[in-house]
């Protein structure tokens, strides 16, 4: 590695999980016009599902009353340009990858006929195709003004006509945009192990566009009005689709093709790695099965090949596992600007979080692995990130890592336990540790 | 602790997940005749369900020819009681929990109706309950040859008429039956949440007798031919209950209620754990969220109080995160007579997964803690585990404890280290380890 992403440099950071709409309304000229009178009809219906929204417990009256007073000139960075380039310093982010939905208190900037966060595969296939293209030619135009600073992601509906997604993704690709969003779930249509899709994935990993699910969809009518249910799996369904994939063959028939889970966290990725890998291994329990003849490789090496996780606002739990998950394949990101994510407290945020983490790790989860996998030049960001970013020395890191490097050391060479012998993971720093002299 | 419990004395081991279950023809004279007929129908479709199975690999023939040939004798045990006996002591597990379907491999002994391990909500009702009680009415036979070593599991489709669930579940408890397996799914049915059960959870309290999902289920249908996909989540459809339970406040409404999860392993349930907590104790992540009021207290008092893991053939992975699941939570199972389960070589099995285990924690998961959740006897039980039982120093667990002992302690002091005030988990010994002197 080089000085420059060495030492005490400031780092180059880059959020993979961002956010960017339109208020709804706005979306207008975006959108064929024989598709107009449906706008009219979706946008009537916004009260009543804000209404619907609070009813269920997931909108808050009061915390949504005080977040729009206290952020006011913040949240025009959603979709102001301007107005978010200086969020982004402000919070040291170099570079962005851009989901939709920047209202995730609200909906007010619902993408059209909700093909935004809750993309699903139930989505009228016309209309959601109509909704989708709006807001990628709206996201093309937003990301033009700084393109080294963003990777738009498209909304691709996939669970309609295939030609139709395969068409959109090279169009897309051809507008500036980098990164496809498919529905977190089929919803009745087929599921993705079905060869219907291979079309969509070779164009994905021609275009060299990976492909992700993002958290929001989810089988409401389920839930009552029971909110802790809904948060409690809506990070199992956008990770669905990853097992469906994988045991499907996808990334081996599609060795270009490199797929995403974003804002679902990474805690639920090591069970997941760990059971798969003793499955395709041959474990006792799988000894009644037939073999798995459409992988020719274990899990874990599609999973360092093809997969990782936009992890967004890492937790320290996380952290911890980050040898089992692998530390390349962890993308961390502010969610800007969701509540939920650490905008506009983001220095704050990365010293508790990064602390006693090393330098060249948190180098990689907090840029470098992104850059390669959303293909972000980092010689063109390397100046804004030396006048912008957060040096290790601001997020609490010693200069000299000796001592938080050996505090890991049994951790890192422990990694996957099921793959260096061990029987028992080793997660977090050694005892003796956190390493004096290093601040919280 | 009692000197029967501690020292070397043999273990008292009780497996919380066994199969028994008639070779499906015999259970005619315990089903209403009225269902004859579609008995009939059923018993016709048998080989065509067999030959489905192994077109989609969840039937391996050639291990399915081995394991007859190979077993024949033992496997009687599934419905003949003094070969059963033979086999429990042979495995040296004193007593055990009951649920149906003793052949895994080829469904020769599957209840009627298929109400057995892939109960699921989308029975018939007539149908499933008929099946269900004439399973229930065998097995209630079965356990009272020796009622002191089973607890027998009654099948219990509750997505029905609620009346006849709540009928059912006296009239078990009654006729000598233990437990009570719900359908892991209730499949378009009203979820789990629904205050349409409420009477069955009431009377599930009453009688004293816990309520279990099992694996088996799983929206097989959206699977194509990839068992990995099946394998990969067929542990999440049984857990899932669990958190439909917790959140809508059934676990408060009904202190006396007790739910477990069978054969799902317990690795997930940390995460499960100190994401419901966070997002209970108000967690960043939910403070755009309405606050959580059908709940008095953090689901991990829940969970201590009322929910257990039958976690069958425990994995090391799984020990190590004891601390985070409760040692009293985990119940270890044989699976007997299941090929994926320990059987017919237990007393190895625990060897290589326990001796590095405390004796004190050993005793609670192979035995005390299920003999506390399902009511065994110890008393009367202590005789025939001190004849059949394998002693401490059988599994490899050295007289003097207190190297292994200390090899945990760092690991048991941090616990659920969200709610000791730690950043990271610590799982497995600490370094050093393994201790000198014990053998794997």
């Amino acid at each position: 590695m080089t000085d420059a992403v060495l030492g005490g440099d400031p780092y180059l950071i880059i959020s993979s999980d961002c956010h960017a709409g339109l208020p709804t309304e706005e979306y207008r000229p975006y959108l064929e016009s024989r598709f107009h009178r449906d706008f009219d009809e979706f946008l009537a219906g916004r009260d009543r599902r804000r209404e619907e929204m609070t009813r269920l417990g997931i909108r808050n009256e009061d915390f949504a009353d005080r977040w729009f007073r206290d952020n006011e000139e913040g949240l025009r960075g959603g979709w102001d340009t301007a107005q978010r380039m200086k969020e982004l310093d402000g919070d040291g982010v170099a570079a962005e990858v851009v989901f939709p939905d920047a209202d995730a208190v609200d909906s007010r900037t619902a993408a059209p006929f909700g093909v935004g966060l809750g993309l699903s595969g139930d989505q009228d296939p016309e209309l959601g195709m109509a909704g989708a293209q709006a807001h990628n030619r709206w996201l093309a135009d937003f990301v033009s003004a700084h393109p080294e600073r963003h990777c738009g992601v498209a909304l691709l509906p996939i669970t309609g006509e295939v030609s139709e997604a395969v068409a959109e993704i090279h169009r897309a690709k051809e507008s500036g945009l980098g990164a496809l969003m498919i529905p977190a779930m089929w919803a009745g249509k087929e599921p993705y192990h079905d060869r219907r899709y291979d079309p969509v994935w070779a164009a994905a990993a021609e275009c060299g566009m990976p492909v992700l699910t993002h958290s929001g969809a989810a089988p409401r009518e389920e839930y009552g009005d029971h909110l802790g249910i809904f948060v409690s799996e809506v990070t199992w369904w956008p990770a669905r689709p990853l097992w469906f994939l994988l045991w499907s063959g996808v990334f081996e028939r599609h060795p270009g093709l490199r797929f995403g889970v974003a804002e679902s966290g990474c805690w639920w990725l090591p069970n997941l790695l760990w059971f798969m890998d003793r499955l395709y291994l041959g474990a006792h329990g799988g000894k009644k099965l037939s073999p798995f003849q459409e992988l020719k490789r274990p899990p874990h090496e599609y999973l360092d090949r093809q997969i990782f996780v936009c992890a967004t606002n890492t937790k320290r739990r996380e952290l911890a596992q980050r040898y089992e998950i692998g530390v390349d394949n962890i993308l961390w990101g502010s969610d800007f600007p969701h509540p939920e994510g650490t905008w506009p407290d983001t220095r704050a945020w990365l010293r508790r979080t990064f602390h006693d983490i090393p330098v060249a790790e948190t180098r990689r989860m907090l840029g470098l692995a992104a850059a390669e996998v959303f293909g972000f030049d980092v010689a063109k960001l390397a100046p804004l990130a030396r006048r912008i970013g957060p040096t290790p020395a601001d997020l609490g890191q010693p200069a000299d890592q000796t001592a938080v490097e050996a505090s890991w050391a049994r951790s890192r060479e422990t990694g996957r336990h099921w793959l260096t012998d061990h029987d028992f993971p080793v997660l977090g720093t050694g005892p003796g540790f956190p390493v004096p002299g290093v601040t919280r």
